[in-house]
């Protein structure tokens, strides 16, 4: 039995201990041959794969990418879809997929194997957005990594009596911002999905000014005002075609000036929040979902995806992954709400 | 109403974050005087207390430790009991009581809930084995400091052709040893639940040697060898009157030097594992566990405990604290196995 | 003999363990009343100030940012003068001062000193561009931090095929760009000492994709282009009024976009690096600067600095502190060239 | 021209740093075959060694160990001396070495160049106890280890009531001792250098309780008692054949629990001080030691080795290196002793 492993989408912390893990029980436990794609769905695409083996993998567990490279193509957008992945499948003799991804990948993979490509999936989002999973590898160490900031800068707000707006990762859910958020102890937390007052904020870091305390507000890159204004989202180009760094927390660092009086500095953690090594949690979850998945295709279990319920790994339809974006409910924001002002 | 609030048993990463949710979530949201009594159950036998108050806690969401000092003081032994406690608490106007801690404290709790105190539990312990709750805060900061070190020792383990063996806590439950060994990428992981073949071990660390990588033993300072020779553990006098440091871990690096023929080499962690700043992850937790303790407490819902259950906090039964020591199952061993040797 | 301490500018890991090392060895071994001034030159100005005692120093030696408060007003120019300053220390029967700053500290230091005011200074820059030492505390923090971050970058380049931009600190001289840059492996390190051609930074960056490794370009906020091109630094406002983030990180990571036809993206690590907990070569030597600033005062050696020579800290003149910008000499930049491309 | 490196003797955060230098210099700028000869000095004395190129060294930078690999082998005690490393040498046309290592390497560096080997030492020792140079590259890392061991340690010690003893590498020089405990507060701090009295420590840590914060006593493993009692030290067997792990840091625990009716604990951090990514620090000064070992080489100044001094790297003679033990000097230890009790 010959398996293939792929990793499509933006990259995230914990891809390759997936990729360790299918590999060291694919060919261990299980006596397989395990082939990597490059590129993600690009691989089965052109054909473009490479063996992996023990001396491959054993290194990889601690390192943040993807040995496998990744992409955004997409077999029906970019041409052939299930008919050419089939052949390349055929050609190479591999008789099944394991795919790591986010919504697109797990997309692609669900249809592909309506299709009849023998697809398991294992999912992926630093957001932490998929509704069938509690929780994805990499969304730990994103969390991790913009505590570790925050807790950084309330020395520095601290000593210099200023506002700091923290702008984290978080287009359509704010996880990560609510989670760094209660972790780093901000005095306003602001996610994409509740739009926030500016003249409410204002009030909490006047609140916390007088009170002694430097406030630092935590905002998701996809938190926007409730009152309409116009605020561009970091990477957009303005109207001068300017990309725009620090869209919305900029933006709130200008507004928090003007209001209070007090100065008032945006930092965008941007791309350091999704590289380098995973956390202990996110090497664990990962490679508890290589292993499953590995047991998924030896069960012939395909169409499913690996997810966590509580402790437990479980196998839940390919469909779900797509079905419902899991965003911050209010209760979930009301505990954070506690520590505002 | 008053509210007091107490730690007992031993240190773990996170008590404090659950003191000061309890005490800004009681003192603000809910209008109540809050205060801490010291050294566990010695603050409520003796009056011992601080009153609580947001310049308090604002700084102590990322230290380690406890402000209000601990102790294993059981009421029940070290006298006065309910009684005493009742009387000490009607003295000082206190209409109910947060206690934070592991079996121990829990049992006693659940015990003077029965004799007429208001209580409601918060669960601590730094090994997981508490089987009410699906994590509790504490245990992922080891877990992380333990990956740390394993991620160092490889580098020297391998330039040296050498085994080296990392002894982690767990006296009776091996989920430090799992997490952290399965996120460290050991070669070997021994734990309290089940006896091992030295020579089943010694066999595993020979193999890895062959194949150019050098073995990473992580074990759990509870984990015995199943032939029944004498290892004592860490803390305890051998028959010189020496206390030992690395039991079980000095013990196994012992015996492999003298069966692979090859340098062996014991790490104990020890201590670092339980102190020092939390993780984000067991920061939230924490949070999450005084935010619903408050709630449990202003439901009157004495004689419960908050649990995590998947992303969830729910109250239990105090009962439950003690019911069940959560040890490691053998399918989870099973999923650690598929990388040793 | 009573002897006042004051920290003024931009906030700099150490700071604390300056205070804490003034305190302990004043208080301690030379019997004196220390106390500490708050918010800078504003301190001794207005004769806000606090005791220190130990108490208030033991828990400080990790913490970043300043438990004095900081701020940039000067006596000479916010009123008052040396007249002013000699008034309120005699009026506090405070015999000396122990002025802890940068450039424009040390310069108003100077300037009271030859005034008639007892001052010692200790030196700090996060910048690392006095001549007077061979390193000021909070650099080595500043360096670890900036490089932890492109440590995490560097895998996200590689899954990506992506070029990343980050931007560090460094308006005048380039020595965190080039030990961050060098300790981080970058494929381009560009300081403000050396104006930059474009088109050469973009042919090191193609040369480095062409080799499949993934380019990550270290700039300092001040460096510039070598062809005039207008650049915006960070926390300039354009000419639409909107605050740049990301000046000249921006502006390269849109340039080597449009020439390279990769992908490109910044990253502005701002405020994160001069916060939070300093390293332990940083608190060694702010610890030590502090316990010498303690000797020169009691030989009555006012006027001179402490800084660092080798292992050895030795005092020299306030006058060198504000004599010579330390830049990146050309032998320097040389050695980290042989990394480019 | 064709140049060999070697590394040798205990293993060092930062090798693989000298080594990338060397050969991204060596190949790059010069030109030249770079080399790297296994184990030591087995290497050249057996031939067995590898061609190194860019896609070897590039990824190397950031971890700990060493890829050639190390061995304690003499070559005048295990055979073959100079005359041996000539014949081989000559056979694979190896025009001079770089000798990466300690005392031990760098003196046989030292003799096989008076014999005829083109030599250039980089100098290695994790205790910085090399006479020649302000500091040695693993030093740092090993301190900073060290002191984010102490700084958990705090929390528990403080929360127990409990004095903590942690023993950190240091035979015969106790600067990782002195610089840990500096940076981390430690109340005592015990060399080698100066044997100590268990009643005045037992006095300090005394009156440590008294003052309500928890001892810390740092101890280099090397440290001995005044009064001549017998002391293991770590790694040593004692008389029932029993490897002692924490030698006398377990002493000094036992002692102290003893005499202050405190419980106390040891903490012996061993292996993990020296494994592992080097800090930023250490990355810089070993990558300037590689490319200033090349620089050497290319002026044919053999017998010479790389040394800081400031901020300065130059060459000194190989003989330098065993010259003179670099230990703490009383003054030195004076600067800490402020803080001790």
């Amino acid at each position: 039995m010959r398996v293939g492993v792929l990793t499509g989408g933006g990259d995230c912390p914990g891809l390759n201990a997936v990729i360790r893990a299918v590999t060291l029980k694919g060919t261990g436990e299980r006596g397989w041959d395990v082939v990597g794609f490059r590129d993600g769905w690009r691989g089965p695409l052109t054909g473009s794969m490479r063996p992996l083996g023990v001396d491959d993998v054993e290194p990889i567990l601690t390192r943040g990418g993807t040995i496998l490279g990744s992409s955004r193509t997409n077999p029906y957008a970019d041409g052939g879809g299930a008919e050419r992945i089939l052949e390349v499948l055929a050609a190479e003799h591999v008789d099944a997929l394991i795919a790591i991804g986010g919504e697109d990948t797990l997309g692609v993979a669900e249809r592909l194997c309506r299709e009849g490509v023998n697809v398991v999936g294992v999912p992926k989002t630093i957001d932490n957005d998929l509704g069938a999973t509690d929780y994805t590898f990499g969304f730990d160490t994103a969390v991790h990594i913009a505590t570790e900031a925050i807790d950084r800068l309330h020395t520095t707000a601290e000593s210099h009596h200023r506002a700091l707006v923290v702008e984290v990762m978080g287009r359509h859910a704010g996880w990560i911002a609510l989670h760094s958020g209660m972790a780093g102890g901000a005095s306003v937390i602001l996610v994409p999905e509740r739009p926030f007052s500016i003249e409410q904020v204002a009030g909490w870091v006047q609140s916390r000014f007088e009170r002694e305390y430097a406030p630092i507000v935590v905002v998701a890159e996809g938190a926007q005002p409730a009152d309409g204004a116009e605020v561009l989202q970091t990477g957009e180009k303005d109207a001068f075609g300017h990309v725009r760094l620090g869209g919305v927390g900029q933006w709130l660092a200008d507004e928090l000036a003007r209001r209070t009086g007090k100065e008032s500095r945006a930092v965008v953690l941007g791309h350091t929040q999704r590289g380098g090594t995973p956390t202990a949690y996110d090497r664990v979850l990962a490679t508890r979902f290589g292993l499953h998945a590995v047991d998924a295709v030896a069960d012939g279990d395909f169409g499913t995806m690996t997810a966590l319920r509580g402790t437990d790994i479980v196998r839940v339809p390919l469909t779900e992954a797509t079905a419902e974006l899991k965003t911050v409910p209010a209760e979930r924001y009301a505990e954070a709400e506690v520590f505002f002002g």
